[in-house]
């Protein structure tokens, strides 16, 4: 499970089925060397080995060569982009759209996506007929919160994609950061793609890239609809 | 509703009860000039002229001298800082620990209390038994997955606060960020701060200083109590 730790590269905690994905993919993307420690989920949830790695005992963690473990996605890809990009090849275009975006893919989506995933588990583990009547509530929570809300933040990033990258010419952050809430919601089908063409698209080309499919072989799994 | 627009300067939409109000704390803190907008809640949610200013009709929104408008918390503070800042006073200590603590506070403590608020606001909508039911389920999943979530967070913070502030000796971007999901947890008795002595002393910190109080005054509202 540990590959061989080579002092003096950052290292990567990663877990199976989990955003943790998207940083895997943009080390990759950079091309540089790291150590990469993957971890599986126990009954779901990440393993408790993760907790001597991070205090929140979750992944992505990265830990830097000078020992100092990251934990939040957008803190991760911030500070490889300042350690290792030197080139600027995933430079933000525009910085407060960067950080805008970044946030939003982090937080903004994130929870509609979590609300519906909790009904989801819930009415899974509840005994007939709670699982029904917790089926009838989602689907009324859809219906007159989290539907309309995906339809408005889905109508939102659509509109800003104008060019072939959240980021604008290039690949940057905001693309990286909003790849795991649009992988999640389209694994569980909270969201109709086909209604959002560039969006679409934009996850095709990132399912194209060199760096996504050697991410894809080196993690551990990546099924985001059983989760 | 409207206070004087003066060009050249920035405009703070601010929506009474809400996360808008770290943002005013923060402009009255930097001590700037800026035009501020109060919008009031319609029904508990955003009101539509908000949907005039940003395309996701929600507040808070920065919008800068250029006419950028910003939606993002972490990027409003992130603008402000780098555009208002000028002496440092709010300059981030260590430039991944702010970006990793305002991450925290806008996706992953967020997002656990948004649970408990859409199961206490589906089942204060929902006729006998099913909010009994709602009730019920929603303890279950407080004992098993919230309640744990919290207690883990909160320890995680109360380590990380060891100084002042959780910028450090000075108050900063993070600090501003944790302040809203603080205050909406504490309003809404979902964990119990007098297990946190640290982050309870932190938040009296806050609503000591002048600038708070300010911000109290000129914003239309801060009841989250009955959100």
């Amino acid at each position: 499970m540990v590959s061989p730790n080579k002092p003096g590269l950052p290292t990567f905690h990663h877990l199976n089925d989990s955003q943790s994905q998207r940083i895997l993919w943009f080390l990759e993307e950079l091309g540089i060397e790291y150590n990469l420690v993957c971890h599986t989920r126990v009954e779901g949830r990440a393993p408790p080995e993760l907790k001597n790695v991070h205090f929140m005992g979750k992944a992505p963690v990265l830990v830097t060569p000078d020992n100092v473990p990251i934990a939040e996605s957008s803190a991760i890809l911030g500070y490889l982009i300042d350690a290792y990009d030197k080139d600027g090849r995933f430079a933000a275009q525009d910085k407060v759209r960067d950080e805008s975006l970044s946030s939003f893919a982090g937080s903004t989506i994130g929870t509609i996506g979590m609300i519906e995933l909790i009904f989801d588990i819930v009415a899974g583990r509840s005994p007939w007929p709670l699982s029904i009547l917790l089926g009838g509530v989602k689907s009324n929570v859809h219906k007159s919160f989290t539907g309309p809300e995906y339809a408005t933040q889905f109508q939102y990033l659509e509109k800003e994609l104008t060019d072939d990258w959240f980021n604008g010419k290039n690949l940057g952050r905001s693309d990286v950061m909003l790849s795991w809430p649009m992988d999640f919601l389209a694994a569980k089908k909270y969201v109709d793609f086909e209604k959002y063409p560039k969006i679409f698209q934009w996850r095709k080309r990132i399912q194209e890239r060199d760096a996504w499919k050697s991410a894809m072989e080196k993690g551990n799994g990546y099924n985001l609809a059983e989760m």
